[in-house]
């Protein structure tokens, strides 16, 4: 393992995120919280502190950085930005548990949005923003970010190509340009320009700039920390409606942005994951909205909910306009059901996507097939093209993973005797970066009950499912550690 | 396709299934129930009609017969078998509504155990003995015990391999000798062999012989139709233990057993699966005894309860001690992974398999390996013999298969209003032959509640998962319909 590199990699992490922590002091200092200030500064000398050692420490070697560097890399990173990032709520005594601390930062960068807070409001603002800001931060990645504006000394090699890939979502992510740094600058223009119209239309239904603010980085990062204790319940219908729209757009591959900008419209229109993904969320509504008669006044109300909560659960952001613990046993299935799926491959959302979907469900009818025509060569295509038998095989592997690490995580967090549902939501809303579930961890309610061993093993999901699993599951593997 | 070959093959399986029904008479007409006997008088005509029909309609024709043709004729079959060995429930007037009926009788053959009849003592004896003989039937399989008696013109080809593969459970059930009907033998000598002892144990703890060979037919096959309301609770310790060992054994590979026979110790005891199944068993009943301190008087109860559940439930056997819905939530959670886990291969039992998640894990172990030595060949080893690329990813198609089915039956039985734990945990029973579930579909209750539709999608579960999907799965297919 080249770890210099990956020492000095941690570090520059380190300092975006220490550079991007200094608007949420000064709002604080605007707002005189003065606590809040105190509790950013230690924390920016913190982060300061150990971007200096590994820095200093991590001087040297330019060796080659191979796959398995970069996804180690970029798990660890994710790791030490969310340890350095909750010190403010803890400094600050927002949150006095470090560990509660924790959940909360690593539930703001993975955009899950679950929280272990019973409330929000009369929080200090320069809190509120930061806890906010972590989910647009996260949402796009750090190290994307950091791909788009340094050239991380050694130009477009496979470095930067194992990063983008290890940090962004989806079984296929391919470059849009030939360089990865203008792939990478290209995704975050797309991201800002959605973030700065979503602020525009927010602002312009009567809420404030602050509060426009914080609302789009929860939406566009589709994480669903809200600034409100009722989340967006108590907005009007205008402002639910446009995080809607904002919200399924996030939860669009943020590819076909760019084949829209480039005029190729066409290859939009035909992409079979856009159809997936636009097909189940429209089903979804209809389904709910049938199952729903007469559980709202109008049927313009039930649609208006229906379709932020099927959004909102189907791009993993976690906001809600109303207890849907309350819906009917069918609705509720539908929502599980959204949950697993999740948004598309190279958009900000979570879970196991819709090309995920596409790729299994073809490979099986392939599966099929065969055994009607074993002589046959059968090659799977998406949008006409043919896919890697390599793909194919990682989106299994991805799939037993996924059983795996969702199955085991639902035992360990058993212990604390909550109901099945419970626990089983709790771990799909954790690992799929949704943020509520069911029952007792219902989108009225919050994660504060389990123990601080839960919270952890919930903590480890929420990063496995970011970071799709193996750049976690690589740092429990003896054979990383063991190789020379 | 074949279908003079698979009409006469479906028509040698319904001759079996005449010739086994004529016992069930018997024993109705010993015990004077005259309307039972009637009933299936009525039931063995219009088998022998259907069998006539079949084998005068489907004459001639030796041409090849291929695997679709196999898994197809697999899947026909059982749909067939269920839907006239339904019809003593349904003539008798013991179950009024055919598609109960038929759901009894698939949840028999299926070796599931799910009922929909609030309590079964005192039904005619007869009745009751074609109820847990479905069990032993559907346990071993019916194609297999046609193979082991009789020729089926044509020797040993690919025909009878074929269709041993379609009906036998496991990801790589291999011959044991060189002829495939000397194999289906052997198996069912075993079978016999392990149903004899059963008997005898469990007659020498003062059940009736009835008794003692209807509760074996459940143990034996891993069914779980039980005789009396309460399952087994009622009877004493010594009988629950028997069905402790004897269910457990069931779940083993039956290769094992031939092993032991021709003493290959070695092998036996250096088995992967062997070893994961029971060390899965073992493990879970530590855990559930720690969780239960103080639920009963003394340790020993404990212990009983603890190894009776996690035996039923892994070897998805169905019978109760104990209404585990009153465990505490670790237990019931450690329960709902033995649902998904189940048993061997090779065995009577259901569920994912210890097999496949043996091969499903070292699989996921190879991928993570392979990012860190991506040059490095790396071959996949069960008990140190080098895995076939081709079973791997049929293991990962069969994940993918099971994922979908059971998340499609999920949300379509929802459809029906109950619970999320209700409603997967009767899925998971049903595809995974178990039986019990959770909450409305406990130990202590049953399947009648759902609709008409639900049933249904639970039926097509059964036997999906009694068939491993795809014989089932192929019947759905416009492949292979289209096919010439």
């Amino acid at each position: 393992m080249n770890y210099k590199m990956m020492g000095r990699f941690i570090g520059k992490i380190l300092m975006v995120e220490a550079v991007f922590m200094v608007p949420a002091m000064l709002i604080s200092l605007w707002e005189r919280e003065f606590a809040a200030v105190k509790a950013f500064m230690w924390s920016l000398a913190a982060i300061l502190l150990v971007t200096g050692l590994l820095m200093g420490l991590c001087r040297g070697s330019k060796n080659k950085f191979y796959a398995r560097e970069g996804l180690a890399c970029v798990g660890l990173s994710w790791i030490v930005m969310s340890l350095l990032g909750c010190l403010p709520f803890y400094f600050s005594g927002v949150i006095p548990d470090f560990v509660d601390a924790f959940f909360e930062i690593v539930s703001g960068f993975t955009t899950t949005g679950a929280s272990i807070l019973p409330g929000v409001e009369g929080l200090p603002k320069g809190i509120l923003y930061w806890r906010s800001f972590s989910h647009w931060l996260g949402g796009m990645g750090v190290l994307v970010f950091l791909l788009a504006v340094s050239s991380m000394g050694g130009g477009d090699n496979g470095y930067t190509m194992h990063l983008l890939r290890a940090e962004s979502p989806g079984p296929n992510v391919g470059k849009l340009v030939p360089k990865m740094r203008k792939t990478a600058g290209i995704l975050y223009l797309i991201y800002i320009l959605l973030t700065v119209l979503d602020v525009f239309f927010l602002v312009l239904g009567d809420m404030s700039l602050f509060e426009a603010v914080c609302t789009a980085f929860g939406t566009v990062g589709t994480g669903g920390f809200g600034i409100r204790n009722d989340s967006i319940s108590s907005f009007s219908p205008y402002i639910q409606n446009v995080c809607t729209v904002f919200m399924m757009l996030c939860g669009v591959n943020f590819t076909c942005f760019y084949l829209l900008l480039i005029r190729q419209f066409k290859s939009v229109f035909r992409d079979e994951e856009l159809r997936l993904y636009l097909g189940v969320a429209l089903g979804s509504v209809l389904l709910i909205v049938l199952n729903l008669r007469g559980f709202y006044e109008t049927l313009g109300e039930t649609v208006r909910h229906a379709a932020f909560q099927v959004a909102t659960i189907m791009t993993t952001t976690g906001y809600a306009t109303t207890d849907y613990e309350l819906w009917p046993g069918f609705s509720k299935a539908i929502l599980l059901g959204l949950m697993i799926i999740g948004a598309s491959a190279g958009s900000t959302g979570g879970g196991f996507k819709c090309g995920r979907v596409l790729l299994v469900f073809k490979s099986l009818r392939r599966s099929v097939q065969k055994i009607v025509h074993p002589q046959k060569v059968q090659v799977v295509r998406v949008n006409g093209q043919p896919i890697d038998e390599k793909v194919i095989q990682n989106t299994n592997a991805y799939l037993a993973a996924y059983a795996f690490a969702v199955s085991l995580s639902f035992l360990l967090i058993s212990v604390d005797g909550f109901s099945i549902t419970t626990n089983l939501s709790a771990v799909l809303a954790c690992f799929n970066n949704i943020g509520p579930g069911f029952e007792m961890v219902g989108p009225t309610c919050n994660f504060a009950g389990y123990s601080t061993f839960s919270k952890l093993v919930l903590i480890w999901d929420m990063l496995a499912g970011r970071l799709e699993i193996f750049p976690i599951l690589i740092l429990f593997s003896r054979t990383t550690w063991a190789h020379r």
